[in-house]
């Protein structure tokens, strides 16, 4: 029995990011990959829609230029044969303020032939825009 | 074969929110149900952490209070034998602006006896909240 392509990605992934070893993701994105991470693009460019390995690689190279991952707990979980999601919940650090951020993701994913075909992203984007600021964003109470 | 839990509750959910009819949710959760979902509580009260089936058809009464569906889309989907994930985009109506709000979500699922007992929401907030707001909120670019 073979591993599941989610652990493979995830750990070329984290290595990726926290290394900046990109070998080994090389080897588990299809080349016509379909990428989309949603979120404040304004803030933070590497949210948005990708498509191709190229660019996924690149993206993977901007969001390591910007955080490092400290720990993450995966709360959630369904693995399919060629398909994978999970929420988890990250402690990052954002270096260029060395500030800590602790963010919650979901993500659905696509394998074909154990490489990532196919990934959406989902954060808790308020939550992390809050952090990233510093300080809360005033709201008013709009439901009752 | 019998039906998956996810799609008779899911039409018992949007039932209760725009028909304001609970009867048929009331057979569906589970009297220790888990529920959460993630975001600014302050803005909406209907976010955050319930526990027990009385407050999960509290809140839901809480969100048909303030939203309508006028339709979604389910964009992923993962189904085991009682449990489910996806991610979903909702066109809402927020009642009280008469507002249209545009909404992504994911949501990881637990079934128990055809009974929902566990559930976690992930909302795509920051787009939310701009969108509740009406305005986009200003930010500084903060990753390069």
């Amino acid at each position: 029995m073979t591993e599941h392509s989610l652990w493979r990605f995830s750990r070329a992934f984290h290595r990726a990011i926290n290394e900046r070893q990109h070998e080994d993701l090389d080897a588990l994105i299809d080349e016509d990959v379909q990428w989309a991470m949603y979120g404040p693009i304004d803030m933070f460019p590497f949210f948005g829609a990708r498509h191709g390995k190229a660019a996924v690689l690149q993206v993977i190279r901007q969001i390591a230029d910007n955080v490092r991952v400290r720990r993450f707990e995966r709360e959630s979980i369904m693995l399919g044969v060629e398909s994978a999601a999970s929420m988890l919940r990250y402690s990052l650090t954002m270096l260029d303020a060395n500030k800590p951020i602790s963010l919650r993701l979901a993500h659905f994913a696509q394998f074909k032939a154990g490489r990532l075909i196919r990934i959406r992203i989902l954060v808790d984007t308020f939550d992390l825009v809050e952090q990233a600021l510093g300080q809360p964003i005033h709201l008013p109470r709009l439901a009752s």
